[in-house]
């Protein structure tokens, strides 16, 4: 078989597909009070995004039990398989926030869909920032009102909606790439935010994976869009493998938020031959196969970028960890050392000290045998690696030449277990006084305070 | 039943009880290379503990699968149930120092023995600091010479002891008491140290708990003295409750170390009516509810030190969990929050931040009902508490106040799941700037360096 045809990058993330208006505005949500001369360079805190037509939709959500009221409208309007319109706010989370919390969810959704002449039901909800405080709704109406007056699909509309759904991130997030479906060309464009409690775990209904799958895992939020045909249960189940291979696949403080969310409408405007669970034609087999390396491409970036851009980080580390007894322990092993405060502190101090990484992996639920374990380091894709230990006894290798491998920005750490073929990748951040500082807020300034 | 006999505190930790002796020295571990004129102002760093006659023994140990050489010494020592001395190490933890490792450790203990005339098998070993460095066996042997020319019994004996095991700890932790047993007095006391890479889980052998028991837990070393008379195996099983209630009731920064070990030496010289395992006589059972409660209050008086002495830390948070479904749920539950990077800050901040609490019980593997949940504060041991969530739902309690009830240095946190009877309390502490600060190092001092 040859290799599906590579993607290639676009502009525009989420109106890069053909059908996709989007709009980011600023309502004040946060109820800074800002005059309205100063609102003009304030960051954007509302996003809509509209698909012309309804379309396929897929979702994977937060597997935390207290799940914020957006996840909770959301896991059933998913599961219906069409959806047309996503809304979404920064600065409030409408998490802990009771029946009110749900109703002001669905007063969103619903004055979306009123804005923008959808079913309400064909309207998604978003929300990110501070825990357990009400949504300020006439702002969030006024919001609505000026987000649907405002949509349109250059990528200036996009940057305005990667803007609009920040918190903590210091810059947006966006990506589009551009292949082919059946001779036909398709875009897939994305939006997202990070910045702190993240360690998404996310499945399809909120409902948790088996014990011992990772359960551990800030508010990170994707949007996605394609104008590819696709039929919603495939879509879901393409989306499921891409969020496994990306935004489930990092840490940057150890925290599972509230309201993780990663939703992907596909309104087919693109024109390709339907793409269904079941095909069989080689054809169809090897569109999908285009298809799922481009989602789990854009996903992987997206995903990378909310790492790079974690609360306070100074070094992003992709802990590799192989030769576990299963995946499952090599996911223990890998989510052990890099939520370690004494690994990640190292990180941070470009301090090569495999003695914490052993001692993590050593508490870490996976088997782990001492006399057994390589521990090595390389440049981002680069094969050559720098060993520090092999078969759990230190390399002759230098102090310095290994301050060397782990002093930039970006590393891989590569540990092997060497007791079978179980392995996995983490994306993981170092722990610095920045972030500390930053997640300690002000108690005079409560809006400063993170939720 | 009368209330037992209470406790009364006495000076000289480890040598309060007859037939103890103690030293502390400088025999440079680290090989700072200090020159002979300002040793005499240098930390010790090798302590040794020794009975006039031999002891009962009961241990509890890291059960880190990666654990060091003296705890692989030490398990199958412990199990015998006799023992006359304890050599102890600091600057080193003497982990992932494979075969030579273990050689080393018998080393320290023949040494010792040859020193004072002891059996070997008698003779237990304890180190801490660097992981992955080999002992420095001259420097070792030269202490171990001048400890045990050096044994007192005299409190400043105790004193030097308790300084020589510590490591990034900034004061000696000790303490000591007296109660009756049988009409006999008789005097129970320690010395611990922590700070950092503390969140300890011991079992007698090393070996697991059973999943879901708390698995995850610095180096944690606390050694007891204590002159009653008690067979081994009771001495054990009372040891192991003492410690489930305190030493692994701790977490500083959720690391557990390779190394943590707790000791108790019981030689008898109390001359009390000896307490075996299935004694019915109500004298010898009321005996030994005294002797478990003052050994559980020094347990837990050590273990508290440790954390108020936590590496960086600004405050400690008694985290108690009740109306979990088990007492292991209440546990999941309790470390989900005390070991959370954004609660930890919250606390460093100053910020009753209960969203972050509710997140973190939300990813916890405990079961939690958003809509059942109460969150209080109180001072630390008073009854009144200021509750800032109910049922879910957030009080009418002022920000102001809720913030005054966290601002002081230590405070009670109180979780209610309301979903049945399962509770626990962990011992925690904020996540400071300078906790980071401290364990990123210096790489241009390698030394700095933890373990």
């Amino acid at each position: 078989m040859s290799k599906p045809t590579k993607s290639v990058p676009v502009a525009g993330s989420v109106v890069a597909p053909r059908g996709f208006r989007a709009a980011g505005v600023f309502c004040d949500i946060k109820r800074l009070g800002t005059g309205k001369g100063s609102d003009k360079g304030a960051k954007p805190d509302l996003a809509l995004i509209v698909s012309d037509v309804p379309a396929a939709v897929a979702g994977m959500f937060t597997t935390n039990q207290v799940c914020a009221a957006p996840v909770k409208l959301c896991v059933p309007r998913v599961r219906t398989g069409t959806a047309q319109a996503v809304v979404v706010n920064s600065g409030n989370a409408n998490a802990c926030t009771g029946p009110q919390g749900f109703r002001d969810a669905q007063i969103m959704a619903r004055e979306t869909a009123r804005r923008c002449g959808l079913e309400e039901g064909a309207v998604l909800v978003g929300s990110t920032g501070r825990i357990g405080v009400p949504l300020p709704m006439p702002n969030i109406r006024r919001g609505i009102g000026m987000a649907a007056a405002g949509l349109g699909s250059t990528p200036a509309h996009a940057d305005q909606a990667a803007e609009a759904i920040l918190t903590s991130d210091t810059r947006a997030k966006q990506v589009a790439r551009e292949f082919s479906l059946g001779g036909r060309p398709v875009r897939l464009g994305g939006i997202c935010k990070g910045a702190g409690m993240i360690q998404p775990g996310m499945s399809a209904n909120g409902s948790r994976p088996a014990a011992g799958s990772g359960g551990l895992h800030a508010t990170m939020l994707a949007f996605l869009t394609c104008d590819a045909a696709v039929v919603p249960p495939l879509l879901q189940a393409m989306l499921a493998e891409a969020v496994a291979r990306s935004f489930n696949r990092i840490t940057v403080d150890g925290d599972m938020s509230t309201n993780d969310t990663v939703l992907l409408l596909a309104n087919g405007l693109a024109g390709n031959p339907v793409l269904r669970l079941n095909s069989r034609q080689p054809e169809r087999r090897r569109d999908r196969e285009v298809l799922q390396e481009a989602l789990n491409g854009v996903c992987l970036e997206l995903a990378k970028m909310i790492v790079r851009d974690g609360e306070g980080i100074s070094r992003v580390v992709t802990v590799r960890v192989s030769g576990a007894r299963t995946d499952a322990e090599a996911e223990l092993a890998a989510r052990a050392v890099g939520n370690s405060a004494l690994v990640k502190t190292s990180w941070h101090g470009g301090d090569p000290n495999w003695g914490r990484i052993m001692d993590a992996l050593g508490y870490s639920a996976a088997r782990v045998e001492e006399g057994r374990v390589d521990i090595a380091y390389s440049a981002p894709g680069q094969r050559a690696r720098l060993f520090s230990l092999k078969q759990g006894r230190p390399t002759r290798t230098s102090f310095e030449t290994l301050c060397a491998a782990v002093a930039p920005t970006e590393f891989e750490l590569h540990i092997n277990l060497n007791l079978g073929r179980g392995r996995t990748v983490l994306y993981a951040a170092d722990l610095t006084e920045a972030y500390v500082d930053f997640n300690k807020g002000n108690v005079n300034d409560p809006a400063s305070l993170g939720g």
